[in-house]
């Protein structure tokens, strides 16, 4: 049976975390909210976040038969040994799911840069602060979880090809999808980050040339990114950062 | 060998989570940088951060042996067996690992109240936006959360008494935790959080009566609430929500 993935349709946003993952692996599973017919389409989505119990606070969640996982990391920990995306050791795949988390942070403050006031606002109504807010990102908290990502990647005991240990996991899929939207959302600030974070650009370029991820990226499976997702581009958001970056 | 758990001293902060789940299970355990002497205190912690491979990104972190684990919501998936206070049921532990990962980012969104732009700047450099933010997370953000877990009381199979299954998890002492933090920060916005979400107060109040929990609250280890934690009393800040909350 395939896995049924349960997220917005019409962005990257948070389920493209795990839709990298299952494509990766060739797994089977349907876009639910993407989907029409019974069963398929937002509606679908709600209606299963109102079920009880185990309904889960917001998308993405992932149905597996009777289970139902919630929030992306906790996703990924459950399918990457289902799909061999993780470190059979235990202390690595504490590691992982640490990065996973951190991730995850990571992805909030994006977020909360076009965003700083209200999610329920319109960014119109809080560009004031999204700049300052950007500006403050980029400035630091770029570089502190990008110096932080390259440097997990320089200490991997078996290389800096992967984050960790000696083969790809979800966190490799994960730090390429970063690399990609900050690439399309803050380009000028980002133009240098080859030169910055070299381990980091490595492993997202080899992480785009694997074969199921090409051939996904490829595919209008992939949607776009857009001003409506995680990583947007508003060029007023976007500088080139304090000391080059 | 006791635990060892690293995180700054002074505040409750991120790490209270963990010790609540500690101090509840009677277990051994170090605060390493509240300590004096080798190995101990804030410089041990910030030595530990540098150490290659499987540095953590930000406390807290625990260290048990050999592993070293960062996230709050990773330390207590880890913890939560071995202190026998995580469903044993895989169904139920993804649900509970979830609702610890909704609860993380309840605890971020606590902090941008008083740190909207920056984390690197004063709260007196943005109380601005930070009266905007705190008014958006009071008006629609808590009661979308609290409405939330309230719900996953409601929906125990088991009974109200606890939000995953028949036993006490590291979910209802850090719902604890959010219930004592928010009456803290906000005790206007918070006054009638008890007619408002009467099963999540009834849990609260069961976890501080708890022997173990009522010891730890009444001793010196359990900091008080103060200005540089993540529950901040800003009375600036603090106001009836809409709807009367």
């Amino acid at each position: 049976m395939p896995y049924e993935l349960f997220y917005w349709p019409g962005i990257q946003g948070r389920g493209e975390f795990v839709r990298l993952a299952l494509e990766e692996a060739g797994a089977g599973y349907i876009d639910v909210a993407r989907g029409h017919g019974p069963g398929r389409g937002v509606e679908a989505m709600t209606a299963l976040m109102g079920v009880r119990p185990l309904a889960p606070f917001a998308p993405p969640f992932l149905r597996d038969g009777d289970v139902v996982v919630s929030h992306v990391a906790n996703i990924l920990a459950f399918l990457g040994p289902k799909l061999g995306l993780a470190p059979q050791d235990e202390a690595l795949r504490l590691h992982a799911h640490g990065l996973q988390l951190t991730i995850a942070d990571f992805v909030a403050e994006v977020h909360d840069t076009h965003h700083p006031i209200a999610a329920e606002l319109y960014y119109e109504d809080q560009t004031a602060e999204a700049k300052l807010r950007a500006k403050a990102f980029l400035d630091h908290r770029v570089p502190k979880y990008f110096g932080y990502f390259e440097r997990a990647l320089e200490a991997n005991s078996a290389g800096p090809a992967y984050a960790v240990g000696d083969g790809l996991t979800t966190v490799d899929l994960s730090l390429f999808q970063l690399w990609a939207g900050m690439g399309y959302a803050f380009p000028r600030a980002f133009a240098d980050a080859r030169d910055r974070w070299p381990h980091l650009a490595a492993l997202a370029a080899a992480v785009a040339r694997r074969p199921n991820v090409a051939r996904y990226l490829a595919s209008e499976r992939r949607l776009p990114f857009n001003e409506q997702g995680i990583f947007r581009h508003y060029p007023e958001l976007d500088q080139p950062a304090k000391h080059g970056f």
